[in-house]
């Protein structure tokens, strides 16, 4: 069992033990700063980020526009607010993975399951907030660099498990890419095109297996992170 | 060596042959027609499909509004037109496959080099279009029943190699998912993520890989596929 060091964050929203990361709360219908996050989804998600105002997400909850700017004093933050949460609770599983040194195939193993339930999480598709222009602006560049760690964090368990010969398949090149790309598929998943939504411990069998993992080595790998 | 049925479209944009698809044309700068495409491509996805005018894209062209309505009479016919285009060679090699009955593992081999080769092929980001939120209006309804035709290709294939015992892995409910997802991924690859991009052949390899293929089936679908 690992037990995540907590990240800037109080303690109930981190996650605490790898077997069983935990999920990004649902908005509390009580708190109107989630209800302002789920509004702002919404609407963002629907519209567009530049076609959606301040005024319309306060609309949307009931609020006066001055109680919206007391929880978010600018549009901007809102969208902040909901991509960090897309990478939250997985930059806190690779502290973890990090501090726990389970060996490549179950540290990627655990990441793959934890980022991919991670972004299901999400309530409605939160997780595709990151694919809108906007964020694409300097001021989310903060929000691209995290992610880019997080891929490399990826990336390094991939090399090491080929430098062990763990992943005989996989190429420095292209496989940390394609893992990657795997977990974030997860992302635009429309219910008009998908059938069935694969589970994250399913998600993440696939990704070593991608790698051409041996069987024994997957199962290892799940025992350990389920811990 | 399979040839595809021309599907109302002139032969030079058909996939001929199924070892080499044919990549979809870069913009001739000659063609008013193109250069329209391109431009509005490039505006839908730095500002959005609606903040986007049919002023600025005849702007960015140098042509008059009237000229740019002389080959779209209407904005949703341009992005209709680039809509297509992620799917169209993905399409003709459906039907140059269903010809062919290569069997589950090349068909299926065959199928995901082609796709993450349209994908990939579309200048700058334009298979990226589909993710803007206003594609899920109604009148783009048929793009993504065409992608849930290609998705029910993707998904019968998987169902047939199960049947057959070549998919070892792999499992009627999330398995279409998570290979049809796998070359989504190539859409919002973006530079400032991905340090590389896996070639066609190693996604349709990865993809068989995931389902639990063993090495031989891998390499005969790929030699057969290759015709």
């Amino acid at each position: 069992m690992v037990t995540a060091t907590p990240q800037r964050r109080p303690p109930e929203r981190s996650a605490r033990r790898m077997g069983r990361p935990r999920a990004i709360p649902n908005p509390d219908p009580g708190d109107p700063r989630e209800e302002i996050l789920a509004a702002a989804a919404d609407l963002f998600a629907a519209v567009g980020y530049t076609a959606t105002s301040t005024r319309m997400i306060a609309e949307r909850v009931g609020l006066r526009q001055a109680s919206l700017f007391h929880h978010f004093a600018r549009k901007d933050l809102i969208l902040a607010e909901l991509l960090e949460r897309t990478l939250r609770p997985t930059m806190q599983m690779v502290v973890a993975l990090g501090a726990a040194a389970l060996g490549p195939a179950a540290t990627l193993w655990a990441l793959v399951r934890t980022d991919v339930q991670t972004l299901r999480k999400n309530p409605s598709n939160q997780s595709a907030l990151a694919l809108l222009p906007e964020t694409r602006d300097e001021q989310f560049a903060w929000f691209w660099k995290r992610r880019d760690r997080l891929f490399r964090f990826y990336q390094r368990q991939i090399f090491e498990g080929i430098d062990a010969g763990l992943f005989p398949r996989a190429t420095r090149e292209s496989s940390p890419d394609m893992v990657f790309g795997l977990v974030e598929s997860v992302i635009h998943a429309r219910p008009a095109v998908r059938r069935s939504l694969s589970t994250p411990p399913l998600m993440a069998d696939a990704a070593l297996r991608m790698l051409g993992a041996d069987e024994g080595i997957i199962a290892g790998a799940r025992a350990l992170a389920d811990g």
